[in-house]
């Protein structure tokens, strides 16, 4: 008999676990059409609504990640490790995290997505890098043969999805995107996993945000995120840890592609600011770890320092940017090779007082508005504007104190970023509330 | 500002109540294309868990009804009544009624469904009468404009579902039917009034089941359904009553197409199993009251019972077959005009006892493996096989005494028929716990 999908949508519907036949019949007829996307929607709603125990998500993971192409790293002379970060406003921590725990003898090999809404995207910065001679940009459209020679050969690549790798997450997750579904931890989990288990690492560390910027507004939802991905990162045999980080106000100092990029080389250059540099260090530091390459976190976070410090993390970075086509000159003096906008706007403390806030969410959509995300997945953006923050939240200023620098392609959008931008600034007689950078750890 | 349906989807899935032009903008988007099946059937799945309010229920419903034509019955010298049953096995109730509604002066221009799974369909009743002179058979499939002229000439015509009325409904239902989302009272009510109300009558009587043969296995669901459709009839401004009855075992004796038509008869001729009458007096006496043709239930009941005993009702019927191209001699000889199925077996008391029970799901089941009903909407149907019951739920038998006669076309389906009619059938020392056949009324 065969497995119908409207007996398995009625069974989710009611609250009773699905069997692996069951799941496998739904994901795979998903994938070669007989299932359609009104069934699959439904299905999406019903679990929005029930849920999934860990060894549905389990099977609902394997069977994603066995929609297409696996990569496997056999041969390779280091061990592999990747991070995923929920996204956020200013999280720029892959671009030197990537570079620095390969330095230190961890392969990464790292497949990225672009930006969308108030949350940035690791492409989206790299390909603000211009190309060597001018000519195109940082590509990072490669095939799974050139990724894999790369990886072989410099221990990380920073490419885009490809066709033929865990189509079953592309589908679902473009249907989920308009039928209101997004918003479900197991589902969340199936799509991130099944991408980077497909990605073959053997150990991976998850940065999942929590506060106003981030897709988990509260913490409870970001833990219960956090140990469902762990939970089934482990059931797939991988190593997997998960940090709880804040994502009440924008990482580091550096919003928008080509901001991001130099603020990444400051932290490559083992400067940056330090809650950026405390996140490269401790998430590469835990790679380090659970891949055996650092006994502790201590000792894994000592060993990036030191490639930040010595300068063998930049040198890695300027090898990836060469192979990746990219202008290496921009490790040496960014701001000139990067693109620039024309224009730059001032925001300055209207009293004084301490800044309590500067949230997250209200500087992201700022950063849209002025064109350097999307509202939509297939809006152009522009990758030299954005805003570099002067001050951080918690500091004290003074009247007329500079708070952020708008970069900007004009006056109008510059306006409206400012009036955003300072919207989105709380300006107080006493220290807000804001979220530790360090909120929790769940630990394999 | 559009309004976006992923955004009334997450609305929806989040509990609010959604306001009027959410509502029919979905609607709206939906019939017109707009809204894709996987949009609609994301949604379905949020009200299945959500619910709606009656305002809501009220917009849906309105939404739907005028998606397409509807009818109106100006002119008309006689006040319009319908009557719908949330379906059952052995319900003929629609084919008496409706001419002895109309010998009393009251109009009813019923739409009509047909059967599918265990409830049989008027339709598929009506259709097994023969055609005059041997052609064709008594036609439900009319015109609006016939439809029309039929009522306007005879008080009464019964027809099949067009295309041009509540098209919102026709593809919303073949949507639920696949995506697990029939079970919802809010999206029930919309579709079952919708279409009622697109008639255009000013009084609607509801029957709706309850037991193992019905739609609604438990009384509270099914109460909760006949409010919800009597607040939302009466919200549009029709006077609705709701029954509650019996279903826990066939209604009458005959199950099967020309069978009930049989049943029907000797109901227009003041004959018939005591249940049937008694549904026929009630829901029709009703119809009357809301019309104000009666002044009470009981008036209305008594008209209703004259019509029957006086042969009016009767004449009615069979004016109501010449008009739509049946052979009238059936209401003389129904046996001898209607199709009869090759063979008959029986089904006798195997120990003596008292019936305790005769499962009308059990029975309806049955019916279907017989050829009388369909698994899908496609299958074809025999209409001349079925059960004619020769004892009744709560008799006493002795060991031997006829059952059931089983009218099949072949042996070996009338052998699986006869297994599951035992299986469905309960012999005990004492009487079985059977519903009352009058459960609740929901009065406007």
């Amino acid at each position: 008999m065969t497995l119908r999908a409207v007996e398995t949508i009625a069974k989710k519907r009611d609250g009773h676990i699905l069997t692996e036949a069951e799941i496998r019949a739904l994901v795979g007829g998903y994938v070669d059409g007989s299932v359609p996307d009104y069934q699959m929607a439904a299905f999406a709603m019903a679990v929005y609504f029930r849920g999934m125990v860990p060894a549905e998500v389990a099977v609902l993971l394997d069977a994603m990640q066995h929609s297409g192409d696996v990569v496997t790293w056999e041969g390779l002379p280091w061990p592999t490790a990747d991070k995923h970060s929920t996204g956020g406003v200013g999280d720029k921590v892959s671009i030197p995290l990537a570079p620095a725990v390969a330095a230190c003898g961890v392969a990464v090999p790292m497949i990225s997505g672009r930006g969308l809404g108030h949350t940035g995207g690791t492409l989206d910065k790299l390909e603000s890098i211009p190309g060597l001679g001018g000519r195109g940009h940082f590509n990072t459209q490669l095939s799974l043969a050139d990724f894999r020679a790369m990886v072989g050969r410099l221990g990380v690549s920073l490419i885009g999805q490809t066709a033929s790798l865990v189509p079953a997450d592309k589908k679902l997750y473009a249907l989920r995107d308009v039928t209101a579904t997004v918003e479900s931890i197991p589902l969340i989990t199936a799509s991130i996993l099944s991408k980077k288990l497909a990605e073959g690492v053997g150990a991976l560390v998850l940065d999942v945000k929590v506060g106003s910027g981030a897709f988990m507004k509260r913490r409870e939802d970001a833990l219960e995120l956090a140990q469902t991905m762990v939970r089934s990162g482990q059931a797939a045999g991988r190593k997997v840890t998960a940090f709880l980080t804040a994502m009440d106000r924008p990482l580091g100092t550096h919003i928008g592609n080509a901001l991001e990029i130099v603020e990444s080389i400051e932290i490559l250059r083992g400067g940056g600011p330090e809650d950026t540099r405390e996140l490269t260090l401790r998430l590469g530091g835990e790679m380090l770890r659970l891949c055996g390459v650092a006994a502790n976190l201590a000792e894994g976070e000592a060993r990036i320092a030191e490639v930040l410090g010595n300068g063998l993390a930049l040198q890695r970075f300027r090898e990836l940017v060469v192979a990746h086509g990219g202008d290496p000159a921009v490790c040496d003096d960014p701001v000139q090779v990067l693109p620039r906008a024309p224009l730059q706007f001032e925001l300055r403390a209207w009293q004084p007082g301490v800044i309590a806030g500067m949230d997250a969410l209200g500087y992201g959509l700022a950063a849209v508005r002025l064109g350097a995300g999307r509202n939509r997945a297939d809006d152009a953006i522009d990758p030299s504007v954005g805003f570099v923050l002067a001050r951080r939240p918690g500091q004290r200023v003074a009247q007329g104190d500079l708070l952020v620098t708008v970069h900007a392609a004009d006056e109008t959008r510059a306006t409206a970023a400012l009036a955003d931008l300072r919207a989105a600034t709380t300006l107080a007689e006493a220290p807000g509330e804001l979220l530790p950078l360090w909120l929790d750890t769940v630990y394999e």
